[in-house]
C-alpha cells in the first residue's frame, strides 16, 4: 500500500521520541510552568524575531481554534472565516458548541480576500439592525489553507490592515505550518506571520510531533486567566511539558523546518511527475497537498493499492482527490507512486 | 529537594517512550481507529473480565470527566457528587461551562453514602416543585477520593445498587486507580468495578503514562456519535494511538499494577515512618496520598526542602498537609524525608 | 408621521386588553396549566384539524426559535436554514449561543428548494468525514420568508418530503402567519400546516397580541421535560395564561385571520397605487412586507415624513425599501402615503 | 377554595390594564426604546433617588437572574449564594446551562452573612490551585430572601462594605420586594437598596403587573451590548414597552408601594391569627410568607379547602407549610382562612 491520505498518519520524529526518553527519572512542574516549555518557548520568540510573543501549548487543532475563539471573541461577536475555512466545516461544530457564530466570507481557492472582509464590516455597521446581527470580532485564515494554498507577504499585509481599521484581531490557523513556510518562493516567514498576525499557530502534530500545537500570542494580548479557561475547555494538560518537549526538540537545529521541507521536496516531486504524466489538477497548490481530478478509471486503479483523499465530487462527473505527502513520506514512495499511475 | 508535592510531576515510564520509538516509520489510521487503541482495549477489556466493555481513550482527568457527565445526561439533569468531589472543587467550572449544575452530596472522607444519595432522589421525587429542580441524573464517585480514601467492594455494590433503583448511570473517576487497585486490603479489582460502575477511567498520566486515560463503559452504553462529540469538546485526537500504544504497554507483564504496587509500597513506608515518628494523621489513607498535620515548626522546616501539598488550615491552626508518592518516587527520597523530619 | 416600517410597532388589539379586565379578581393557575392555555390550545387544534397538536406559549420570536431549534436537535446536530433565514440573520447569535450551527442553504427569494435539501444530505452522508461535519438535523423555514414570499402547498408538500426522507424534522418560523394565511391565492392554511410541519408557531406579536407565539407541535412530538427546559432558556412565565389568553381571544370569531385580512388589504392597495405609480418592486410579494427600489430623490422625500425599513443597498446605487402593513394600519394612511408618493 | 398557595396565581391589577387599553392606536418603536419605558425609568430612578440609574425591562426572575449573573461575571467566574438561594434551588439549573456555576455560602434563614462571604474570598485566595477553582465573582443576595426574612440596612451595608473589598457585585434579587418594602420595621428602601445594591431588580410579576421585572443598574455599570445580549438569552421584547408600560401605572401614586403594603397586611393580619390560635411558626418571616409546621391532621383539615404551598418535611415528621398573600388577597379570605383553622 503506498500513503498519501494525509499528514498525520505517521508516529513521530525519532529525535521527539529519544527526547522523552531523557526525561527519565526527571521531576517536571505541572500546567506548563516547566523547564521544557520555557525553552521552547524561547526558541519560538527567537525563531519569529518576536521577544515579546507569549507562547503557550494545547494538544491538538480544533481544541486551539475553539479556544482562541471563544477567548479572543466578546460574548456579542462572531468568527469571520472563509466558507470553506476549517472552522466553518470540519470541526463537528466545535466553535458553535462553545456559544460563537462563524460569519462566513467568500473563499478564494480557500483564502480570503480584505475587500470581503471589508465589506462585511461595512454593511454590519451601515446596518440599523445590526444590534441583532452577530458582529464580526476577529478574522480567521489558515496558511496553508485547506486547498494547500498560500498568502504571500503583501496579502497578509493587506489583510492585516483591514483587521487594525476595524479592530479584528488577525488569527492565523498554522495546522500545516511546516508546509507553508518551506513552500518554494513564499515570502511568508515566522518573523512576518508574527508581525501581521495577532495570534496564530505553529502545527506539531502535521510535522513530526507526537501531538501539539504552539499558540503564539504577538501583541502582549494573552487573554487573562489563561490557565483557568483552558481548564474550562478540558484542555489543560498536568504533564504540559510533554508538548513543550516536543517543540523545544522540533525547534533545535532546524528540525521543524527540515521536515517541513521534506514534505515539499515529496509534494514538489510528486507534482512535476504528475504533470509530466498529463494529470489534470484541481488547484496550483505550492504546498504538501496536491489535488487533481480523477477519472473513474483512476479511482479503479488506485483503489486497496494508493491511500488518498476524497476531496470532492464535480458536476461533470470528476472526481477531485488529494495525494498528501508529509515530513516522512519516503521518496521511493512517491517514485512508486508515479510508476504506478 | 525531596519530592512529595503530586504524583504527576514526574515524567513518563521508560517502557512507554520505547514503544513510541518502536513506531517510527509506522503508519497509523487516524482518531483511535488504530491497532494500538484496538490492542489496548482488548487488554483492559480482559483485565476488567469485561469482554462488551467499549474502551476510548482520552488526554485528561477534568476532560475525561466533563465529556462523560455532558454526554451521559439528558439536557435537564445534573451530576450527583460529593461536596469534595474533584468535580464539585478543582476542575475550574468545566462542568458548568459544558451547561450542567453539579448536584451536592455529602462527603464522607470524600466518599458517598448511599442513604444521601436515596434522601436526594427521595426529595427531588417528593417535591412538588421538581420541574423547577435539576434532576440528580448520574452519580459521580471517586476512586480513590480526592482524600485518600477508598470504597470496598460492599461499598460499591451499595451505590450500585442504590444507581440501579433510581435509574442513576455510576461513574468512577479512577485518576488515581493505580494506587487505589494496589492498595492493600483492598478488595475492589478492575472486574469489580466493571460489575458496578457504569463507566470509570482508568488513569493513565498518574501512573506512568505521559499523558492520557482510558474510558471504559461496560454496559454496552457507550453515548451515540462519540468520536463527533468529542471533537466538539476540542478532545479528539488525530493520532489517537498515542494514548493506545501507552495504555498497551501499561496493560502489558502487569505494568500498570507494578506502578501502582511501587506507590502504595513508598505511601506505606512514608505512613510507618510518620506513624513512628508521632505524627498526627489527618485522615488514614491507604493510598498514596497521605495527610498529615503540620504546626508552624513543621512547615519552616520542610521549607525549601521538601515539596508537599497544602490542604487546608484548620481551625485550631494547625495545617493540613499531603505527601504525595507516586510510581516513580526512590525509596531512597522516601529514606531521606523519614531521616529529615 | 406615516408608520410603515414595521408591524410589530403598535400596540395590542382592545379586544386582547378587555379580556384582561375581566380576569380581575381570578385566581389562576401558574406555569401555562390554566384554563385559557387550554382554551387556546384546543381552538388552535381545531383550527388546525389537528386534535392529537400539542400546543404551547412562549413570549417572542427569537425564544421560540432557539428553543425549538435546542430541544428537537440531537447535541451533534445543525439546523438547515437559507442564508437569509431569521435565524441566520437577525438574531444576534443566538441559536450558537445555545450551542447550535446554523448549516446554511441557497435562498430562493427567501424560501428553501427541496432539492438543495437533498443535496445538502446526500454531500454529508457521503462525505468519508461526516463525523467532523455538523449533521443537518432539522429544516428551519419561515412562512411567510424574511422577503414576504409564501410557499404553495405544493411546495410545502415537497419540502415535507424530503424531510421524511432524511429524517428532518420540518419546523414552520410563522411569525408573520396571520398575514400569509390572509394572502391573495395561498392554499396554504393551518391545517396544511399542520399536515406538513412538525412544530410551527403561530405569531402573535406581529397580528395583534401584546407578546407571544403559540407553538405547535403536530406529531406527538413535544420535547420530554419541555416546562423543565424552557426555564432553563429564562422561557418561562409564571403567569404562563397572559399568552394563552390572547390567543384564546385571537382565535374567537375568527379575530387571528380578520387582523391578518386587514394587512393583506392594505398591503394590496398599497401594492396597486405603487405600481400603478410606477415604481418599481424589488421582489412580488404576496404579504404584509412590500420592497420597492428607491432611488435617491424618493429617500429624501420620505425623509422625516414616512417610516419605512431599510432593506440594502444596490450595485447600480439603487436602495431596496419596504412598507411594512399590519393588522393596525389605517386606510386613511395608506391612501396618504399614497397621495404623496 | 381559599387561595395561598403563591403570590403570582393572581391576575394583574385593573390599572395596569386600563392603561393597555388606553394605548389602543398608539405606534410605539421597538425593544424599550419607547415613552413607556422612558417614563418607567425616571420614575424608578426618582424612586431610588439614584439619578444616574439605568432600568431595564425583563420578562421574569429567572431570565432576569441568568441574564445579570451571564452578563455581570467574567467567564472563568461563578456567582456566590447562599444554599438556599432561588438561584442555586429552583431555576432548573438555568445558571449553568448559560455556563456558570453557583458557588454555595451557608444559609441563615435564608440570608447570607458578611463573614461567610469573606472566608469563602480569603480561601480561594489562599489556595495554591486557585487557578482550577472557580473565583467567585458576584454575590447574590434576595431580598425578602426564600424564607420571608429581610436584610436590615446595616446587614446589607455590611454585605456592600465586603463585596467592595473583594470587589463583588452585589446582585439584589427583588422578586417579592413589594412585600419587603412594605413590611413592618424595615429600614430598607428603594434608595438604600441603590446604595448598595451594585443591581437589583423590583419585582413586577409579583406585585400586581401581568409579567415582568425591572432592573436597575445603580453604578454605571450597564453591561456593554445590553440589547444583542438579551437578545441572545432570547430575552429581547419586541413590545418592549408593554413591560415599561406597567411600571409605569405600578410607579405612579405609590401604586406598586400600596400592593406591597396590602399583601403585608393580609400577612400581619394571617401572622397574628395564627399565633393566637397557638399554631407553630417555621420561622419568624415579616413578609408575605408565613411559614408554620403542620401535623397530619392540619392537612388532611387543609385538603381541598385550601391551597398552601409544601416546604418541607422535618425530621420529626412535622410538615412545614407555606400561606403566602399577595396584592390581591382578600380580607374575607384571611378571615375565612383564620375561621376555618
Amino acid at each position: 500500500m503506498l500513503y498519501f491520505a494525509s499528514d498525520y498518519m505517521e508516529s513521530g520524529h525519532e529525535r521527539i521520541f529519544r527526547r522523552f526518553l531523557e526525561t527519565e527519572g526527571e521531576h517536571l512542574t505541572a500546567y506548563g510552568s516547566d523547564k521544557y516549555c520555557a525553552s521552547a518557548a524561547e526558541k519560538i520568540r527567537a525563531a519569529c524575531a518576536c521577544p515579546e510573543a507569549e507562547v503557550r501549548f494545547l494538544s491538538g487543532g480544533t481544541q486551539t481554534n475553539q479556544i482562541v475563539i471563544d477567548l479572543l471573541l466578546a460574548p456579542w461577536q462572531g468568527v469571520a472565516a472563509a466558507q470553506t475555512g476549517h472552522v466553518n466545516t470540519h470541526e463537528a461544530g466545535a466553535i458553535e458548541w462553545s456559544g460563537r457564530k462563524v460569519v462566513t466570507l467568500p473563499g478564494h481557492e480557500g483564502k480570503v480576500d480584505p475587500a470581503d472582509v471589508r465589506a462585511l464590516m461595512e454593511l454590519w455597521r451601515a446596518d440599523g439592525s445590526r444590534e441583532h446581527i452577530v458582529e464580526p470580532g476577529m478574522l480567521y485564515i489558515s496558511h496553508p489553507t485547506e486547498y494547500g494554498t498560500l498568502y504571500t507577504r503583501a496579502e497578509l499585509a493587506a489583510l492585516a490592515e483591514v483587521c487594525r481599521e476595524y479592530r479584528l484581531p488577525l488569527y492565523v490557523d498554522g495546522a500545516r505550518l511546516g508546509s507553508g513556510l518551506a513552500a518554494r518562493g513564499t515570502d511568508v516567514t515566522l518573523p512576518v506571520l508574527a508581525e501581521y498576525a495577532d495570534v496564530f499557530y505553529i502545527g506539531g502534530t502535521k510535522c513530526g510531533a507526537l501531538f501539539g500545537e504552539a499558540l503564539v500570542f504577538t501583541k502582549k494580548n494573552l487573554p487573562e486567566r489563561f490557565l483557568t479557561r483552558i481548564k474550562q475547555h478540558g484542555a489543560l494538560l498536568a504533564k504540559g511539558w510533554s508538548v513543550g518537549l516536543q517543540f523545544d526538540e522540533l525547534f533545535t537545529d532546524g528540525l521543524y523546518e527540515k521536515l517541513g521541507a521534506h514534505a515539499i521536496d515529496m509534494a514538489e516531486k510528486l507534482k512535476s511527475g504528475l504533470a509530466a504524466k498529463g494529470y489534470a489538477f484541481y488547484i496550483d497548490s505550492p504546498t504538501n497537498q496536491q489535488f487533481i481530478v480523477a477519472d473513474d478509471a483512476l479511482l479503479q486503479k488506485l483503489d486497496g493499492e494508493v491511500l488518498y483523499g476524497f476531496w470532492e465530487k464535480l458536476p461533470d462527473g470528476g472526481t477531485v482527490i488529494r495525494f498528501a505527502t508529509s515530513w516522512a513520506t519516503k521518496e521511493a514512495d512517491v517514485d512508486a507512486l508515479l510508476a504506478y499511475l
